[in-house]
């Protein structure tokens, strides 16, 4: 085992996750070590098809490939994710995280088993029983962070509290906001509406004040609308809300594509709106938010979408290169058990 | 009580419901009845209020106004809703359906007190243990129907298929869809994905191809690309998913605003654009889709949104038109009745 230092950024990727491994993760390592220059990749995966593809990109040549040809597929299931086990390529690169190798690991594979690996190799957090997913997403007035987006389907109000805490120190600490506005996601904005386990969390974070800037209760319309920094909820609402959201970004862009070919004063409209149409297109580019974090780990997992692109896969890196230049880690597991011993003293 | 007939669509309005009622109830009630002038309006709130913006519409004469200065409040407790109770201009509408005096009630107030009352004095429908809300809503190549939007926070298998039932006799009935593909909203569309009740609601719809052409899971992502006609889901997860939506399309319409603004030549741009622009706009007015009809009652309801304008009431009227003057009530009845009976004899 090596000492890590903070001169060269190591991540590990593991290059056979996503629709179009190894490609489009090699390519977008690529990219991303054009804007970050003190990145060094180990790729996990088989070396057959790895190796062609990076002897193609010259700024490639300093990165290690640990070989296997165990790889989790999509839409494997857990019993055979956990036979396959250990000797994946995701695995291999989550415990290089583990084993002080890597900074940071990168993977656009099966959501549901990176979390399980990350969670085997690489522990919770003291203080924080499971685990979420955070993304940021841009809204009217800036950014917003959202969790869990899918590793916890149900939960209780103790983990939608401990995502609270977690999200608040991220949008503190990589947000850089100075007093986070944390909400909970909800049916209603009045106390009575909603859920008994979503209330009882809204109560026990009105009594936290002392360490939890909590607003209340959010409806999906206001997720956008910059009026919450962190948005709290359980991993099946947080993620229909984050694919409905997609899924109305998508359906809006394309009509509104089609407006502007139904006529030829139409197509001639678009031409001179194009500036406008492309800062649009631009500005809410999801590739560019591309790159999920595994809050609640002694180290720091990053999941890509697995159907994006380099350009999108190199977004993922960069939230990584952030987290380990940044020493984000530390700060936030500092502020994560400051809160949850607070928690345990006053509940 | 007298007899009904469908020479009059009568249509009992809650004129006290909604951000902006009774003016907007009025205004929209008079717009209404423009587009379809077989409609008679019964309105039920404070007369002193209604009587006077009633008599500046010349299409409004023939219409009743009856009395009662009780109402159900925007943020009213289910305690509240209770004990002023029956005699609320919301449950005085809804008791005018119940006692044949009008075809069927449209109110933009208090959601959960419409659906309160409407269990309370229509009752449910033969084979159906709860009711649901429903809507359509505009989609890449057409419309989709989503159910339930909020009635019933938590939901178990049962009301799940149920919902299914209904959503699908609805679209075949009200969207004229031959065959409607039905889908169970889930965080994934591999089998072995989601909540274990969710689960076990999409292993039993598979079991009934005779009844439902059930299509499988679907994310929320694929509720607007056209591959699905019905969409179920319980209340919590298709009121957030419904609202997300909202707050994304208002979210892109803005930023999209914005772009246009940013200079002289995105300016020039917006007006060689607008054509296209606006029939984008038009195409995705939300005030178009508005009107969720209560889906399982022995009588007609419909909800308007309670912050629509007049335009917007004026289409929730439509909705509640369209399922008296094409009698798809009985219609969907007997559907529903057809399908619980021989779900009841395989289960």
């Amino acid at each position: 085992m090596q000492e890590l230092s903070l001169n060269k950024i190591k991540i590990s990727l593991d290059a056979m996750g996503g629709d179009n491994a190894p490609r489009v993760v090699i390519e977008g390592a690529s990219e991303a070590k054009t804007r970050y220059p003190d990145i060094t990749y180990t790729f996990f995966g088989d070396r057959k098809k790895i190796l062609p593809i990076i002897k193609s990109y010259n700024n490639l040549i300093d990165c290690e490939c640990i070989h296997t040809l165990k790889f989790v597929k999509g839409n494997d299931k857990p019993s055979n994710i956990i036979r396959r086990g250990g000797n994946t390529s995701m695995a291999l690169a989550i415990k290089a995280v583990r084993d002080k190798e890597a900074h940071a690991l990168v993977s656009a594979g099966n959501t549901g088993a990176l979390m399980a690996f990350s969670k085997l190799f690489l522990k919770t957090m003291s203080g924080i029983s499971r685990p979420a997913i955070a993304a940021c997403f841009p809204t009217q007035t800036g950014e917003v962070c959202m969790l869990d987006l899918g590793a916890n389907l149900e939960c209780d109000k103790n983990n939608l509290i401990q995502f609270a805490i977690m999200g608040q120190a991220f949008a503190n600490i990589v947000m850089g906001i100075k007093k986070p506005r944390v909400s909970l996601l909800n049916v209603g904005e009045e106390e009575i509406k909603g859920l008994d386990h979503i209330k009882e969390a809204s109560d026990l974070l009105f009594q936290l004040k002392n360490i939890i800037n909590y607003n209340g209760f959010i409806e999906g319309d206001k997720i956008t609308d910059g009026s919450s920094d962190v948005v709290v909820a359980d991993g099946f609402t947080g993620n229909v809300a984050l694919k409905t959201a997609e899924g109305t970004a998508n359906f809006l862009t394309n009509t509104l594509k089609n407006s502007f070919n139904k006529s030829f004063m139409s197509k001639l409209g678009y031409i001179f709106a194009k500036k406008a149409l492309e800062s649009f297109r631009v500005h809410m580019d999801p590739r560019k938010y591309n790159g999920a974090v595994f809050l609640g780990l002694n180290g720091i997992a990053v999941k890509s979408h697995g159907g994006t692109d380099s350009y999108g896969f190199a977004n993922a890196i960069g939230v990584a290169y952030d987290m380990v230049k940044y020493e984000f880690l530390n700060e936030l597991m500092q502020k994560t058990l400051k809160s949850t011993k607070y928690l345990e003293k006053k509940l």
